[in-house]
């Protein structure tokens, strides 16, 4: 293992009580590599969050134990296009519009945002909204990674309905929907995001002390900043990583092909690895929607959803986006573990191969060697 | 004037105190007459009505003057593309559910619902939801007419803002649109009409006895019955219709050409009506969006939006809407002059002849002579 006595003090703190300016370089460089190739580019939400917590002051972090019953979290996310997200940015009064909506909608104060996803930007924006409304983030996500649709988040496996959704632009048009499912609520967001310009802000799934419990990913905002203050502390940022995630290599080699195209507001295609080094003669294909979803190798399957699949860029160990990833890119293939949630029996139906419309039987996949 | 003497009590008695059922082929076709061209069919919403009505008994018409200060008055309507409509009924719990929600939104007890538009079969459907919901109907609408968007509304001409909108599909989704103006609200709620497959319920604009005088249209569902009945008993129909209405014929004759394509949603186009018998030599090109805007004859402009134009069958008085028009048929064309509240500079704005991209100036249509 790498030494990470270099490494700010957070890193050597593994239960944050706050997330402070300083964290931020880390929660972005960690969200990206749990966004599995998506759930949008992290910089300008660095950059906006950074600013905010210095603005506004650290956020506490809580933990589902810490939550009473005067607690009532809300998942907000950016919905929409993250290209678009990156030319038109938010409106500083957005967040304030969308946590009043929430709390008329929900009936009560709202103490705790968490992210719905913790991969990409929306593992990061989150934090910058907590300081600027002051209240608490939830240690948790929604999903352990970054997924492409709102029904393959945690809450929906543990069977937990979503009462109502709130959604407000940079202009000040609110929307509260009321589903009677998930695949709706993604129908109604998508149509309302694309009337707003493209971009929007959301809260959705009200949850309590109560109900939190066994219906979020727990400690992912801490790993996330942990994963990435191992990055940027270590001068062989992909080991550390690895054993931060308790993560395998699957391959170090060089981008021999991509073939990608934009399909229905996705990203899809596959990538392929060719091995150099030790891995020289060999040759992995990703296959990709939005995010890595499947890595074969001899026709076989090495990893898949729901477990997570990062490239990342072999010297830096940056996460690489599937919109990102370029012919002759040397990169190192990360897959790890999901979490359990994602491996019962709803988990798989919801986010395992054959939702993605993959015709392969999901193989569990454990680190088989640190290297 | 032609005797209506034979004409069912209803016609007699211009102070409706309730609709009923047997008003129900009447409304429909006056609604037809005073859709201008546009506002949708009426032939599946006068089925059901007629039904709901029957089955749920009539329902009680008041004035604004009977609003007491426990009243709150909303418009309701069908929002998306009428042909849908006709194919996809709605669900006899959607106005139950979206008249649940408005009273969520409102914070208050709703009273008596409207007519946004009295036109087409707008003007029809809400006297069914209001029967089947045992509330009042406001003899009122929102434009004593039809019009295409949502801007084009007597409350935004009187500068009342819309707080709200409520929408509610055929499987049960609703939405609350909380938009900063109505043209934000147009863009929302057809967005969400479509991800809804088409066609929704919506309710919006809540009013009350202090904010709905000189905020509606009075006496349109009264009028419309009486219009239908004259049309219905009359063995003239035009000329009583006309009498009625106070309108005039501009034309009777043969349409000869129609110049009608669909484009962005709207039927667009010209159709030219050749005089016939005493208008033999005379040519009237009618411009079309959706609904009659303009008279041409000439060069000149005999009447335009926002007074009102409708072609009616020569022998049977019924309107025939602009997606009907065809070659051949014999009409006469109606005009008559609008509510003073759209020859205001801000109804004009709305919707007089520039709101729907003519360069013409508004020549206020006064009727010339009875025929």
């Amino acid at each position: 293992m790498v030494s990470i006595s270099s490494a700010p003090s957070a890193l050597t703190s593994r239960e944050l009580s706050h997330v402070s300016a300083e964290d931020v370089p880390a929660l972005a460089a960690g969200a990206a590599i749990f966004g599995t190739g998506g759930g949008g580019a992290v910089y300008a939400a660095e950059r906006i969050v950074e600013r905010t917590l210095r603005e506004h002051g650290p956020v506490e972090l809580i933990s589902v134990e810490d939550l009473t019953e005067d607690d009532a979290v809300i998942m907000m996310s950016g919905i929409g296009a993250p290209t678009v997200g990156i030319e038109m940015l938010s409106s500083s009064a957005q967040a304030e519009t969308l946590l009043r909506e929430a709390e008329i909608a929900a009936g009560r104060k709202i103490t705790a945002l968490m992210p719905a996803e913790i991969g990409g930007s929306n593992g990061v924006s989150p934090i910058g909204w907590a300081s600027r409304l002051g209240v608490k983030i939830l240690n948790a996500d929604g999903m352990g990674r970054a997924f492409p649709e709102a029904t393959m988040i945690s809450p929906n496996v543990a069977g937990i309905p979503c009462d109502f959704a709130v959604q407000c632009d940079v202009v000040g048009n609110v929307t509260v929907s009321k589903t009677i499912d998930l695949k709706w609520l993604e129908r109604h967001a998508r149509a309302s995001t694309v009337a707003s310009g493209g971009i929007s802000l959301g809260a959705h799934y009200l949850l309590t002390s109560e109900t939190a419990r066994g219906a979020v990913i727990e400690g992912t905002v801490s790993q996330a900043i942990n994963v990435g203050h191992a990055l940027l502390a270590s001068s062989e940022p992909v080991s550390a990583i690895a054993d931060e995630l308790d993560a395998s290599v699957l391959i170090t080699g060089k981008i021999s092909d991509v073939a990608r195209r934009t399909e229905g507001g996705f990203v899809r295609g596959s990538v392929t690895v060719t091995g150099t080094g030790v891995d020289r003669g060999r040759l992995q294909r990703i296959e990709l929607q939005n995010e890595n979803l499947v890595v074969l190798e001899d026709g076989e399957v090495l990893a898949s959803v729901p477990d997570l699949i990062t490239l990342v860029d072999a010297e830096t160990g940056h996460a690489i986006s599937t919109e990102m990833l370029r012919f002759g890119q040397r990169v190192c293939v990360l897959a790890w573990a999901c979490d359990p949630l994602w491996r019962t029996e709803r988990g798989l139906e919801l986010a395992g191969p054959a939702a993605f419309g993959y015709d392969l039987p999901y193989v569990p996949f454990e680190r088989k060697s640190a290297r």
